[in-house]
């Protein structure tokens, strides 16, 4: 792992979700670039001591000599360094699990598609929210057509934790992520947007085409967007918008998508993951759970305790961390992988939402004149 | 009445409405174009035969010159019809109760608003859903400043019952809706996108300045759109956004309407309109209910029943008649009317709606440019 | 009318849902026992002076004279009186129409049973949520086997009004509810209670057949229930259990049902009257709406406006209303009233709801003891 | 861990549950009564072949000689096994964590409290609902006085899974389940009552003093109970009642926690386990959310991830299992436990579950009479 030391919040969630399902050891790290942080770290790790690095580079080089290297890394550090992170361990035959945005420039992102297809490592990017099981019944029943074809997409994440200028107040989180230098071109868009985007695309199996954004700032002082809405048209024609707001009061966590068909809609809530709501067009509007009736093959599979027994975030993180083992041990193994692990998104989903934000900032910039993405 | 014979909606909904609280008795009117179709309307009401009459023409000269001569017409006429109505009583003398859109087109709409000053008739239009309490509530408390700087505006009002081409099928509510001839330049937007524009602008108490727009028509052959997307800025710099569709499978009468200042969030949703969701920023959501505690006066005085006995379209409905009745007593009394009187929409809201409708349908031909309202 | 002079909740209600579907109008009244009270609460209703009378005793000997008599008396005072009113009613030929619960005693219920059997006038006692169209449609699936046999039955009525002695604070309503002079052997369980009970025979077609009941009294000094909890028994062997409080804070009129049978399960709750939840056993729960798609005849002929838009609690009482009226048509013109008239709670059902409410006391008296209803 | 081999549902959900917060490491277990069994899931867990034992006393025998033997052993066998199992864990000197119902005898029960009490072990009972982070909330928000006197308690656990003889068709959950010589006096009562039965008086800190139990059999041939309701005295004089059913169709997993007070009402539902609805008298409800606003320390210590994150039932069950480790540790170091490891439920705990299911049976025999717990 690095990043994700002491008091950093993505990393703990990261262990949290290698570990569920046991597939996963975390052996090494370098957690901080403050080097006796990045030791005590690993400390309350359990992990050995000259297995905590000072620097990622350290780190990458010392572990491709070991016999027990590590199979993978994961890079959870701000987005501005996840390009180095992800190069060096590619270059050094590392697998590599990187947190979204995937990096600050298109040709940074550019950069590691091509990197990871030449070195052939597996690049999973955690777009957690597609591991939920109930994204993947929405994702699976669009492709088998339930829903006709596709004509309106609304897509929002809302949150309000920015409501105010925390970042001024000592708020690490808020910090980083407000600041250009390391956040990259956009806030909002960036942070929570980019989830948004890669869900839309996920569940639907159709392709943004194009995007007319106004991005806001709506506290004063602050650098990035912590507002946006925007126009949507997808390649198949369909209509949508999508808004990601940070400055939302009495929303915390609020991702959700519906999606409306010819045959019917379907809509799924962040909050409330464990069930789906789906209306087929002159039919009664039902819920289908985790666990209950009618539910698909890849949802299943994505699934730990039965029916009402409520499963969150951190396994819905899991998953990604379990389908990901899969396609590490296939690699390894030079066979293909089964169908749970073609659902990670990968480096080139990572791409795509650093083109989404590109282009969201772009198209807001020039008046929310339509950009393609 | 004018138009509201057998088998039309609109025309029933205003008569529960204007009887539900007693302050309006139905004597007369031109229920149909078909002379016999009038009459037998008028039968079904209990109406005297002499009062019910063949045109609107006829009603208005006949009515005029009788001593008890009805104080008030309601205006339930498909679209193109209200015009010419409207102007034919407000000349004749009589207040005037229309159902929006006020007209198909703009000079007709500017013309109602100088007819009606120089005239000084009462001139309601049926902005219907600001008639319920909860909806004037968040509007005070807006007004009582609670909500801080209002940034950002999430209006929709989403249905289905227009995902399929119902207006070739013979269904007479869809085929007037879809025809340009009768509806005027717009679909969804003019149907149900006014009464979400409406909402927002009455809640909130600040003007959208401009918006951005794409429509479209998503069943084939259709002649005017069936759902829109658009940005909205407003007057105070918020940002916002509105969507109307009637080809969301799953949605019946989903007009919702959320708002976030800078101190607070407001939730509202017509189809469980009795609880109104406040956030202020850092404490607990909570749930204001009709008839519950904290509940401010002008929700108070749109409310009949206690807290927990759902009331819903039909008493917010008949709100807006109670009060243009309070209104109508005020002017042929020449006083002051109180104040829930004063929050009945007017055809100046009506010509705002007319002026909305137009704007989004130009900005939509515009590829979306930014278009002022 | 008798009783709901100015300032009474029930009687202004009655006089809405009497005048919602057009299908009475209101005449005359003994609103109070104060004879200028009377008078007044008639003039506000803009009633004839002489047909606004002192005393019920006045009111039934002058009505019964005149050739334009009255055809139907409401009864809406405080329960001590219904009994001498509606006797004295059907005496005099008049159909009735009376608050629940029927009488404060089994001798008088039973009396009137036969009464009204023997003067053959129409007898309505208004369990008003029977007229809510999702009730009825529950009613309907249940009677066409769609719930299988059925096993258990959750049946709850809560609400907090009473949860501080407000009736020694000056509240009217509170004052005669906990007075064992006006309110008869009990509080909250014949206040709400014998809805509740109404509503589960209502609905599923089966009579209970015991309970045991335990009623308790959470606020100091009161005299009568505010409580209960009880066991059931239905003539089937279904178990089940009845909840009313009127103590429980957070709760306005929470009447809620619950019923599970072999093939299915089905949920209503009144603050949410417009959907129900049908969950068969094995499928996906699926909501039933209002004017949406599969609802049945009975529920649509209880229905005023599209689905979507919300009817509440002063619709489903004027349905009892308008069903009533034809039933007094049918009787008199002699002939057999239609479907939606025989869903109408009759005398009978009043008899069965004063049972219920002295099993429920008995029981409570004898350490909740099964008692026969 | 004993028990919990291949196939097993509840001893997958323990393993998660211990590996979450990275508190334990699995290193032997008796996973099956049949030894090649035992032995394959062990390695399906990666254990070493030679800790996978094939009976209990032989893990408990070999275990306690090694100088790197276990600390403590989960117990996730069927019912009857339990008493067996833990007496010998305790014997050796093990620190326990079973499955609930602790014991099918009372006898058992009793003699666990003794013997767990005079070696001085860590006796934990997953009565893993009092894990989730808001009926802790719950539970501290009454002790410190903001519900007021305890009044009425509504407390209800219902499933569906059980409403058809899966038992006859191969299922292995419900065979046992409903097999008296596996799951001891009481079905529903005993596998999903009791949950509710301690989260009851957990929460409230008050004791149910009685109880008056109408238990039944829906589904024929069964020998175990399905369905219960009962009434409950609390201690300090407040009324309630419980429902426990496996026949309710529609309901997955709905254990939910309804309490009212002189002050205030809160109700928590375990299928939205990341709020909490509180409601003082006379004031608006609202929602108080994991991570949210005015969360207490109890609540705040048990969460892992920010608001708006959904944590679920493994969460929730791991926060049993990671108060235990500190339980254990400080056992083991002699000290005092922290206040979160003061929550765990205890053996004594376990014993009270056990006293409950019995007077539970007892009163349903006695038709129904008020039986002391």
């Amino acid at each position: 792992m690095i990043g994700g030391g002491r008091g950093a919040f993505i990393g703990a969630v990261h262990r949290m979700a290698s570990r569920l399902d046991d597939r996963y050891e975390l052996v090494a790290g370098a957690f901080s670039s403050d080097a006796q942080r990045s030791r005590d770290s690993g400390a309350d790790l359990h992990l050995a001591s000259d297995r905590c690095y000072a620097t990622l580079e350290e780190m990458v080089s010392r572990e491709r000599q070991r016999a027990d290297r590590v199979d993978a890394i994961a890079i959870v550090t701000p987005n501005h360094l996840h390009y180095r992170a992800a190069k060096l361990c590619l270059d050094a035959g590392f697998h590599v699990i990187c947190d979204k945005p995937l990096t600050t420039t298109l040709e940074d992102a550019e950069d590691l598609v091509s990197t990871a297809e030449s070195v052939r490592r597996v690049f999973a990017v955690t777009y957690n929210y597609s591991g939920y099981p109930l994204v993947r019944q929405a994702r699976q029943m669009i492709a088998e057509g339930l829903l006709g074809d596709l004509r309106v997409a609304q897509i929002e994440y809302a949150q309000d934790w920015l409501a105010t200028d925390l970042e001024t107040a000592g708020n690490k989180q808020a910090a980083w992520r407000v600041d250009p230098q390391r956040s990259g071109v956009a806030g909002a868009i960036g942070d929570i947007g980019t989830h948004a985007f890669h869900l839309a695309e996920f569940i639907t199996g159709v392709q943004v085409a194009k995007l007319a954004a106004d991005l806001s700032t709506q506290v004063t002082g602050r650098r990035l967007d912590d507002n946006g809405q925007m126009l949507l048209r997808f390649a198949n024609g369909a209509s949508g918008s999508l808004w990601a707001s940070q400055v939302a009061p009495g929303n915390e966590n609020g991702l959700r998508v519906r999606l409306y068909g010819s045959k019917a809609g379907i809509e799924w809530s962040q909050e409330h993951p464990n069930q789906l709501r789906f209306a087929p067009l002159g039919e009664q509007p039902r819920f289908i759970t985790r666990g209950g009736a009618g539910l698909g093959r890849s949802a299943t599979a994505a699934s730990r305790v039965p029916s009402g027994h409520p499963e969150g975030y951190i396994e819905a993180f899991a998953q990604i961390y379990s389908d990901t083992a899969d396609l590490i041990l296939a690699a390894n193994q030079g066979r293909a992988a089964g169908e749970g692990a073609l659902l990670v998104p990968t480096v080139s989903d990572g791409l795509r939402g650093v083109r989404f934000i590109h282009a969201a900032v772009e198209s807001s910039r020039r008046d929310a004149a339509w950009t393609n993405i």
